[in-house]
């Protein structure tokens, strides 16, 4: 392999792909990089067995070939050469030595066999669509903080991305929950995408999605088999196993019949939540809320370090209402509001919670209280 | 005492005062703040029994008085009140509740009372000076680096402040070293100062002198005992305990008779430095400097991961000279350049080595070659 790259291309598609890379190895070979060299074009892959990353440079090959270098060592030398610098990667096969040149830098990096280098198998995707980045960014973002941590319900350790009924029609749905809390996020079908096995994306996949998927209107190629899910841009490609296991039936928690209407601004809101749970050094602070005639109180007592109340003006014209709820859920739940305000809806102090961002019901959340 | 505050004002002398307090504490009134309120007054006080901090904000006071505040929980409220707001402090004495009101938040925090909290003694000061803040700046920055962080030779832990004889007559100087490297910074001897004792600061409390030392021209107030030092702003005064330990002779250690000369970029030779080193992943790196005939050639060895190699066009006339050190280091001395050349003096690759900045012999850092 003999190739030259400019350094901000070389960078960029290097980054993308090592962040995959898992920082703990006991196989030495997951800790390197693939770089292959041909046509206009060298690849760059990535892998934990799980997740593939390959990302694409345009480059002057002179003689194409392939090597493998530790990712993190080669990002860091990228990332140290000055911008604009052309870099040069010579590889002669023989000396099991990477040649890595830079003006009058020039580095020697030890290489493992590319025929060592997993690639993962290719699958058979029974639907293919497309979708525009920013549809897809918020159908993850929105709901992946629900992701439960829980290793041993490992089925909830991702998204559930599946076709589903919505109220004006099928809908691509992500939903992710933890048991306590509950995300539930539409967008339109995307044609081609009615045949989709429903599949669980695994936390580390939606987090790796993140960097892939950009504000601009770049089209997402998605292909979905019921092992793998691949998404993809012309530079970048993603594919991930999905995780082997149910989802369990989240529509029954979503409670359909709550009468009790908060509307509130969520922000303002927000925020009076996280300075009330300033006083409780808990993990699991419970805030209760006070509900009646336009007016909520929300309030923190924690006997050891004093207490909190805080006073919002609402809208709410039910029953007088005493509810309790994790600090940090609500103020999870309140930060997905971007433009209305949040409206909760709520039954009794016991049931399960529902808000979403004004009459939108394309994006729901759901939690359950806390006895206070 | 009843007191009402700027929330701005507030949040500058609480911030300035609770970053002394240790996270964890067997103590309970050591997380606290003592708050006293007088006049048109009200003082914030915090320590971890080595060091405390009073820091004080302009109040209007209804009524006098004092009590203690868990500090973490009290800035943290104070963080998160809205900008501009008025922030009503109220302590009745009998209900052992600090009330803190803010608009429509309403805090109680628990309280324990300002007899527990244990106010540090005042010393005899044998010595009273005033520096700009800039100067003190400097001889602090650019020595912290090199405090040594073995607890068994704590009396390296700090930064040793004392009146030394310098080129031009007496000057105020600060040196600290860690046996591997040391860093001698002079600045003229303020008035007052001669009869100073040498005293060791140690190492947090330079790091909260660092806070206190703005880039402004503020005249700073330095009191120094045979066992404490206080650095005071008008609003401000840090006192610390000194390390009780003889700090030993640095003179002998710094060379005097080197006279091979190397004269080099200092931003360019910590970038080449930063990135030859990237090959190696173990913690005490070794670069190697090679220097011949306006030439330096930096490299890294690491059979394991490959080998690193960077050329610089530097001033050096003298005989061939190969030399090691620690990557970090050579790194961290050349951080300390700030307008001209780094100038190197050296003897034999087994010598200490000298740095520099230009022909300034106001800060001169001194450090061990490895074996390479």
């Amino acid at each position: 392999m003999k190739t030259s790259i400019e350094r901000g291309a070389l960078l960029r598609a290097v980054a993308r792909a090592q962040s995959v890379v898992e920082r703990r190895n006991t196989i030495p070979i997951l800790a390197n990089v693939l770089i292959e060299a041909e046509g206009d074009t060298v690849t760059f892959r990535a892998t934990d067995l799980d997740i593939e990353v390959v990302d694409h440079a345009p480059a002057k090959v002179e003689r194409a070939g392939a090597t493998t270098v530790n990712a993190v060592t080669f990002h860091d030398i990228v990332r140290k050469l000055p911008d604009g610098a052309l870099v040069n990667l010579t590889d002669d096969g023989a000396s099991g030595r990477l040649a890595v040149e830079a003006g009058r830098s020039n580095f020697a990096l030890a290489t493992l066999p590319r025929q060592d280098f997993p690639v993962m198998a290719t699958a058979e995707y029974t639907a293919n669509f497309t979708a525009p980045a920013p549809v897809l960014r918020r159908l993850f973002d929105k709901s992946k903080f629900a992701i439960s941590t829980e290793e041993t319900r490992y089925y909830l350790n991702g998204v559930y991305m599946h076709v589903a009924d919505g109220e004006g029609g099928q809908v691509l749905r992500c939903v992710a929950t933890d048991g306590h809390r509950l995300a539930r996020v539409d967008a339109p079908l995307p044609e081609g995408a009615e045949t989709m096995p429903g599949v669980i994306v695994p936390r580390k996949a939606v987090g790796e999605l993140g960097k892939l998927l950009t504000d601009d209107d770049t089209e997402i190629s998605v292909s979905v088999s019921e092992t793998k899910v691949r998404f993809a841009t012309p530079e970048i490609t993603l594919t991930t196993k999905v995780i082997d296991g149910t989802f369990p039936d989240y529509t029954r928690v979503i409670p359909t019949q709550n009468a009790r209407k908060l509307e509130v601004d969520a922000s303002d809101f927000a925020r009076a939540v996280d300075r009330v749970a300033t006083v409780s050094s808990e993990r699991s602070r419970a805030v209760k809320m006070q509900l009646e005639d336009d007016r909520l109180i929300l309030s923190v007592n924690a006997p050891d370090a004093g207490n909190a109340e805080e006073e919002l003006v609402v809208a709410y014209s039910d029953d007088r209402l005493e509810i309790g709820f994790n600090a940090k859920y609500l103020q999870e739940i309140a930060n997905q509001v971007d433009r209305e305000n949040a409206v909760f809806l709520f039954n009794s102090a016991g049931d399960p919670t529902l808000m979403r961002e004004g009459d939108d019901t394309s994006a729901v959340y759901v939690v359950m209280p806390m006895r206070v």
